[in-house]
């Protein structure tokens, strides 16, 4: 494989920490990419010339491509008329979720592989080099192995939610429909998925459900991830932490002892703004989180019902505006955050020997992503290395 | 000029009232162009067949291209670091405007207009068809001939805002500043200006000051529009309104007097919610201002202090989000209401004779622009009939 060098890039951000700064920030620098890995980055002036070929930056921002933990993008149909209505405050009791998962059902393989296809391309042409995507709008059990095999075919970070909300066919029968997620579906999925996920929630999964849905994945060699305090406090966060998680996803409504269970932990508090911004919940606290301790990831959430967007530049734009993170703390959080909530030390930062995942923006600096929001500066994206947008 | 067909839209907006719809939404429809001119909208099966090319939005969605009727694209620089202190909550008195001013003053007329041609870009691809340019970031009477002279480049709507800020060498002589702005330098931008601004705020010009720029632009034969409301309460809204200025822009904060005046009279109230997201004032009142029978629009101010967004689907986004505007109010604003604060009506809509600026979405309906926000929707995008992105 051929030695590109980009170089002439005016703030190369590695996630490598240099001097306290841990985004690792380098002036004038370049990155030579070998063999679809970070072979070498430093000054541009040092920079090694015996390549194959040589990419300008002319004084453009690159960092590592974001990481997007947390999506659900194997669906049909879009909930449009739903989001309308609730920023109407109108009420809308269509069956948020259920609505998904008929359209689901119903729909061809290759509609939803069609689908995932063009989120990938929306994904690519934002920035985002690793993506997660959850099951869990079918939730059958030949369904949920479709989700989840269809998802395997453009990620390897597939994770088994077929505890999302219980289907409305078990909707009295709560114990059956368990025994299915943590049996058959379960072992249907296995050979697809990395992760399994649970939505502990009132109204979703009550925390010993939850706890035996996450035991049944780990007997079953997953990783564990949980949805938690979303709609308010309850025992996500602390049955995440209790479980050694990669990851707890929300984390908007918090006690002061469920921070301090994440600062104790290993346990990654993946931050979803994009939910906020359409539902109009409160912003989770970042800082307080950040202050404390925690490690904290920023993810798009990208789905039909409560986040429709699958746009990280957007997500750290309002983690500074909302969320109280410094610029640098958002860029780390939606690139080296997203990796430690996937468990990943290849992807994420742009260390020697890292897969060589590199957006450059249209823009000087990494500032930008934030001091101009909404605005498309991804201009060039490589993933190990080979340019995808 | 040939005859191109759009067919095959999923939802055309037109802004054509049709049965009290405003937006005048078409479903399944077509657009044919002609001469680059609007020639016929209508069901897609009802379209001409006399057509040189054919298009096929495979049931997307189109609209007229968004009208961006206040900007200021004509600088050097940046101010990223003033943005970051400011979210960091540090206080920071660099300067403002007047950096930007010296960093104007500075460049050459390439580096001006390289920025400028990037920007077009920028804007095009976002659906932009239409957009406003300011001057006012140099200050003299050769530089703001110069700002004029290169916004006309790529505009029709460029505006002269000598009195933006009193530049620093006038700073103990702002009479005598005033008389510069109101004769030399206005007579030497007028070949390319088409409006007169000024920004009426505590800290920039007190309302007769405002008033002798006005009077002088309106002597001169340009239209008026003002700069107001956007710190505190004060005069620009009554000011802009006695003076017919086409539109008052900003109108964060608005007295019950100011929203009475704005309804009664034939200036629209141009809201720029980009500078609430980067500033974290309150979003202005849009909600009370349509429901008083005020003609909105939305605009982007994009600007590198107080908000470095050219997004006119963010500014829908954030309208939605933060401004009780339903969707189809918001593009309305953001097109229709656009046109309207430029007194323009040969864009805005898509009613036969108008110029044919047409975006068509990487989505069904327009209301992905709020329910997916920060991502890049526009997929094709059409100036006078022809593509341009």
């Amino acid at each position: 494989m051929s030695r590109l060098l980009i170089t002439n890039i005016g703030e190369l951000t590695t996630n490598v920490p240099v001097d306290g700064d841990p985004c690792g920030a380098l002036a004038d620098a370049a990155i030579l990419i070998d063999g679809g890995r970070v072979a070498w980055t430093g000054p541009a002036a040092d920079a090694p010339t015996d390549v194959d070929e040589t990419v300008d930056a002319a004084g453009r921002a690159a960092l590592p491509g974001f990481v997007d933990s947390h999506t659900h993008l194997v669906f049909a149909g879009d909930r449009a008329d739903e989001f309308e209505a609730r920023m109407a405050g109108v009420p809308y009791a269509a069956g948020g979720i259920r609505r998904t998962v008929a359209a689901t059902r119903t729909a061809s393989d290759d509609a939803l592989r069609t689908r995932l296809a063009g989120f990938v391309r929306e994904l690519h042409a934002q920035g985002t080099t690793t993506f997660e995507v959850k099951t869990g709008y079918d939730l059958t059990v030949a369904g949920e192995e479709r989700s989840a095999r269809l998802a395997a075919e453009v990620t390897d970070e597939v994770t088994f939610l077929g505890a999302h909300v219980v289907p409305a066919e078990y909707e009295h029968n709560r114990a059956a429909y368990l025994d299915l997620v943590c049996g058959p579906m379960l072992e249907a999925v296995r050979p697809f998925v990395r992760w399994i996920d649970v939505f502990c929630e009132r109204g979703a999964f009550d925390p010993a459900e939850a706890e035996r849905v996450l035991a049944a994945g780990a007997a079953a060699g997953l990783g564990t991830r949980v949805h938690g305090n979303q709609l308010g406090e309850g025992e996500g966060v602390r049955l995440a932490v209790a479980h050694g998680a990669a990851s707890v996803d929300h984390c908007t409504y918090l006690s002061d002892a469920d921070v301090a269970a994440l600062a104790a932990g290993d346990t990654v508090a993946t931050l979803l703004p994009g939910v906020e911004f359409s539902t109009r919940h409160p912003y989770p606290d970042a800082r307080g989180l950040l202050d404390a301790g925690v490690t904290v990831a920023l993810a798009s959430d990208c789905n039909p019902g409560t986040s429709f967007t699958s746009s990280l530049p957007l997500m750290v734009a309002l983690a500074v505006r909302e969320m109280g993170m410094t610029v640098g703390e958002a860029v780390w959080a939606a690139t080296a955050g997203g990796a430690r909530a996937l468990r990943r030390t290849d992807i994420g930062h742009l260390g020697v020997g890292a897969r060589a995942d590199v957006v450059v923006l249209d823009a000087p600096t990494r500032t930008h992503l934030a001091y101009r929001p909404g605005v498309p500066l991804v201009r060039e994206v490589y993933v190990g290395g080979k340019r995808v947008a």
